[in-house]
């Protein structure tokens, strides 16, 4: 195979996509592009060594490495960002900094893809008057992830650029520095690391080691990018819901002196002398603020559970949202109020940040997320009865297992057309001892779980807002009064009836 | 004394505090008060037990207990906000939920206070053709602290009702039940929890230890509720500043594998089979994000520091909220953003929460804090400088300790009539080994502390974000390599140069 049949393949690769290729064409190009790297290791070596042959370099001060920016001056440079070069601007000239995604030079041409988190461009570089083969040689060496200034002329294109976010139009180079050289030879490749390690192409991917031991370039993906943009928008359409509807922010301690949930599962700290634990939940804090007249609380931050199980449903430390409200007669004020709140923050993804939405998906693709408003509540005996018909043997008090969830999901998403939904009045007898129960049926509580996807996402419950009641039940569950005295104080001076939940959103760090 | 000339002075305290009042009347009422309290108790004592002279209950059904609310029926009752009741509702009945604050019968009529956060009413009952003498016994014997709903006319007053925060008009009642009931005897009362230790006129206070064991009544105070409304406000204000400006909230790691920034004042954390520690600042972290191309990120949440000390300055555990941006060029670009970022939080409680500034200043008188805009930027040599001439011995390299900090303060303050002020240009010695020293004189650093009323609140700087001048400075610091390997190696692939900064926000739990 000649170089030049290789090269005809990575140009079609990186300038355009339309035409379906091979499973054996696509090897042939990851083969290639793996020569291509070596070559441009080999060539990176002699970065800098000049040669006589290339004659008088017509773009001396038009290129080169700006040495590590130390804030010695001022520059008075505008730099635009990447995902405004359109055919728009065409003719504009600009300055943009970026990570050097894709380099690849054929003869006087240079091809380089400029990354800038979601978006990439393609930049020319043609040697002729102002670019001179050194400049050429100089920017063909620039290793990949190395992040670089470049000012140019915005020209539109003709056929489309599909392997950039930026299709209609590329940026002709005519000056190129580097802010931050990257090493040559990179742990993972950000374009492998974008694939699933499934594709049906058998193209390469990154297995999970590899990943989070080289997480600074993991991050680099769109699909990274994407699913932190997504749970900073979680907080964000939460806090901004909860705060619209006169929700007091707080912030709970993390090292406590007690185990106060019972005691399982829970870090123990060297505090000086002593020891103390790590919280396994807001919960007490918050129904304490609740004591003390703050009405509606939210919380955002770390919760720590000692368990040692490698699922993705038990980490050892993760970030909660978690939120608490007084109501007047029924616990129902809340559970109508927290669905509202999680509506609000499926609208608010869908309407806000589709782009990452689709930027995740391409790695790990889902159907649409459909929900219906106001949430559909199925009491637990329902719930049961639906599981049953579905063959499903469980008992009327008994807990819901992982398998048994996922399939109660799948059963409501056929009968209702839902990924989401609120089971309510779980049995007593599976929830913790602060759960008020039923006032009908000592059976079951007043208390639910919310699902999406057939995954529970949050636990919450009316809480026992009676001290003498709350040592009864604290009683029933042989719990150790002295550890939850001061909790169980709290609710001796007056306390409005009230209810919360928690949500787990994973640390993807 | 009289009991009669006791109700008079109650009286005044209650409906008007106009006249200003002796420390010897002061004490009176106090003792008044207590006494009062005392014969509360005793009567509540009897509460149930009816009286064969009192006659046929005209009242039944209007008053009571509603018993543990355990969500048995949703109740059609619309709820007003305390702070709703106006003259300009005279004549509306309502229902309203609060806590009884004081109470207090003089023989046909209770006067009845009820508070809400931040809010009070006052409530009257008088004996009559709808309110029997059962009832209003009833409703004196509600212990201090009780929630209660309460369906009431509002009428509006001649004389203002100097005590309560609603002074033009106050509730007749017509129906009362409670909602919770308080135990009768509060181990700190809501009023003298809301006065100084240090009160002028030597009333009745409550000490820190008493308040931190009764953490959940403390918390009723306007003061606490205000301090804790201005901490979320500053969170509010922080994030929405932030995110305008591009920023990405990110959730960094709590439990670490290393002891990442030098090993003194980490907690150890047992960790399964080995151990782990607790991160003493999301730095790292920040960065490392900046390296995976967030470009302008912020977190906020708890930090660790193992210091033993017992000064507002050192706790074991608090909120941060740190910031980390990549520039351009210049780091001066990150310090002028914080800057505007500080003074737009400071613009927004000034403009969002001037109510809960006023009521924290009631217990902590402060004059107003001014600013000006953009900050003043004082460089480190011409603050040494400026402490010289006030007479102050301190070298060129030395740090500032607590004491001359706050002498600059106050320099500034008169010189500038700022309470807001950024040092720029520490020097390097005293800086950790990340920061990127002065490119003009090694002496110096591109690092800088922000001040309010002399206390530093947030310090930041350029970060090194070349791996192998990085690794130089470890070794000149003696930093073990091996414990902060990821770290430098995320600087290995291509880092925009950085700057950042950490706000400490107070815990006051």
């Amino acid at each position: 195979m000649s170089v030049a049949v290789e090269e005809k393949e990575m140009n079609d690769a990186v300038e355009g996509g339309e035409k379906k290729l091979s499973k054996k064409e696509l090897n042939k190009l990851a083969k290639a592009a793996k020569i291509a790297e070596i070559k441009a290791q080999k060539a990176a070596q002699n970065q800098g060594q000049t040669n006589e042959n290339d004659g008088e370099d017509v773009s001396i001060g038009m290129y080169g490495n700006y040495g590590m920016i130390q804030s010695a001056d001022k520059k008075d440079i505008m730099f635009s960002q990447l995902n405004k070069i359109s055919a728009n601007i065409h003719g504009q000239e600009i300055w943009v900094r970026g990570r050097v995604h894709a380099i690849r030079t054929k003869g006087k041409t240079c091809f380089l893809v400029l990354r800038q988190r979601f978006y990439t461009a393609q930049v020319m570089l043609f040697v002729g008057d102002k670019i001179s083969k050194q400049m050429l040689k100089f920017v063909s060496n620039i290793p990949k992830e190395s992040i670089v200034d470049i000012q140019g002329r915005v020209e539109k294109v003709e056929a489309q650029i599909e392997s950039c976010t930026q299709k209609d139009a590329e940026l002709h180079a005519i000056q190129v520095f580097i802010v931050s050289s990257s090493e040559q030879r990179l742990p993972l490749q950000i374009e492998d690391a974008s694939r699933r390690a499934d594709n049906a192409e058998g193209l390469a991917a990154v297995n999970l080691d590899t990943r989070l031991d080289n997480r600074v370039l993991d991050l680099r993906t769109t699909t990274n990018q994407g699913i932190f943009s997504l749970q900073a928008g979680v907080c964000k359409l939460f806090r901004d819901t909860l705060r619209e509807r006169g929700f007091v922010e707080i912030h709970t301690p993390k090292i406590i002196s007690a185990a106060s949930e019972g005691g399982a599962n829970v870090f123990e700290v060297s505090y000086f002398k002593g020891s103390a634990y790590l919280a396994q939940s807001p919960q007490l804090y918050k129904q304490m603020a609740i004591a003390g007249d703050f009405e509606k609380v939210f919380t955002i931050g770390a919760v720590f559970r000692a368990e040692d199980s490698n699922t993705h449903r038990h980490m050892t430390e993760f970030v909660g949202l978690d939120l608490e409200m007084a109501f007047n007669f029924h616990y129902h004020e809340v559970l109508e109020t927290i669905g509202a709140v999680l509506i609000n923050v499926f609208k608010g993804l869908q309407r806000d940040y589709a782009d990452e939405i689709a930027a995740v998906g391409r790695q790990y693709p889902a159907e649409p997320f459909e929900f219906c408003e106001p949430a559909l509540v199925l009491k637990y005996p329902d719930a049961v009865k639906l599981l049953r018909e579905d063959g499903v043997e469980i008992g009327d008090e008994e807990d819901l297992s992982t398998p048994v969830e996922k399939q109660l999901g799948r059963i409501v998403k056929k009968k209702y057309n839902t990924d989401f939904f609120i089971l309510d009045k779980f049995p007593l007898a599976v929830r913790p001892f602060y759960t008020m129960p039923d006032p009908h049926d000592p059976r079951y509580s007043n208390s639910y779980d919310m699902f999406m996807r057939g995954e529970e996402i949050l636990s919450g419950a009316q809480r026992i807002h009676d001290a003498e009641f709350l040592v009864e039940r604290a009683k029933h569950h042989n719990i150790e009064l002295e550890k939850i005295q001061a909790y169980i104080d709290s609710f001796k001076y007056g306390c409005p009836p009230h209810a919360g939940g928690g949500i787990v959103e994973q640390v993807v760090w």
